[in-house]
């Protein structure tokens, strides 16, 4: 009876997530969302990202949280429109329905932006399940977390086209091996685009920035 | 009209959660559920732990993860009984419920346990929600997760009585002040108790023993 409702609720999620794709199509705008455990580093990789960016695009940002506006106070800095979303009060929600990006995208002037970035709530589960028009998923995995992860959480690497692996820089503190979580990786999803970076350093941080880069200009064409 | 279905879920939850309670009264079994992001080191703590304990007790372990069997493999080598729960056949559930708990409680041979630990899938928001008639709350929170993190994810600190900071030794190489970790942890719940440890090291592991120690001779007297 639970999965029933589940699907029922995925089903209108999912129209309305091809709703906001059609928008965005409209727009041209490239949007990802970014997806990971609490803690992975989601948010230095995007003030760091669009740092770098904002010069070349036109970015707007979505940060998904159960509680706080500590995220979206540490984007916000960089100078572009950040629309916070708190899930609180709908029920402490563990990910970003299609209906909250909908009403979040009604507060950002979408006839300005090149790219949306959203920052998901922390949860290596829930929010693979949830699309929400986005053009990528992108999951960000820490080195700490440890290399079985994409095995023990498949859905979020089956689904996501691109994974991050973050915080290389404290590889040589951690009892293990990086090709594992590689490796690991690959066998959930052996297309899967994948960068392995440092938010922290910037070790590894240009190849995603031309990642995006080049998404977006594809979009905008 | 979610939230509404969600209630009626958690009701009969609580239910089948208040039949373990009586259960484990009833033999005297101190249970406690652990719980926290994906690789905060649940399972590192709870295989050093058992190793420690268990010529004092006899206990068991109930281990709930989506896919695969690795941490029940690994806890298996400690040579006291596991039982594994996959959440997959279960629509890939984010959280153990009480029924899942119940049906494991039957692979074990209550009679002869003093503890049963139930690591819980790794995810920091929903498996809050979900009495499973444990004892004891416990969450684990890594030091490479940040330490805004029991202020971004309230629920699960607040039901928790015991909170347990992960990976100390990583200290020296992390940007943060350890400090605002037990802050943070204490702002959204004043009298939880407080572990500060590494399983890797032993560093600050004979407290967190003890506690066991303390709360299993509780239950048995």
């Amino acid at each position: 009876m639970e999965i029933k409702v589940v699907k029922k609720v995925l089903g209108v999620n999912d129209a309305i997530a091809e709703e906001i794709r059609k928008l965005l199509a409209e727009k041209k705008i490239f949007m990802f969302n970014m997806m990971s455990s609490p803690g992975s580093g989601k948010t230095l990789i995007l003030e760091k990202s669009v740092a770098a960016l904002k010069k070349e695009f036109k970015i707007g940002i979505i940060v998904g949280d159960i509680c706080t506006t500590r995220d979206s106070e540490r984007l916000s800095k960089t100078g572009v429109p950040v629309v916070q979303i708190n899930t609180e009060p709908f029920g402490g929600d563990c990910h970003l329905g299609a209906n909250l990006i909908q009403g979040a995208l009604k507060e950002l002037d979408l006839d300005k932006l090149d790219i949306v970035i959203v920052e998901n709530v922390g949860n290596l589960v829930c929010p693979a399940e949830f699309e929400i028009g986005e053009d990528k998923k992108v999951v960000v995995l820490s080195l700490p977390e440890g290399e079985d992860k994409p095995l023990k959480y498949p859905l979020m690497f089956r689904v996501a086209q691109i994974a991050i692996i973050n915080k290389i820089d404290l590889e040589p503190h951690l009892d293990l091996d990086r090709k594992k979580f590689r490796d690991n990786i690959k066998k959930i999803h052996p297309q899967i685009t994948l960068f392995e970076l440092s938010a922290k350093t910037g070790q590894g941080f240009k190849d995603w920035l031309d990642w995006i880069r080049k998404q977006a200009r594809n979009k905008i064409a």
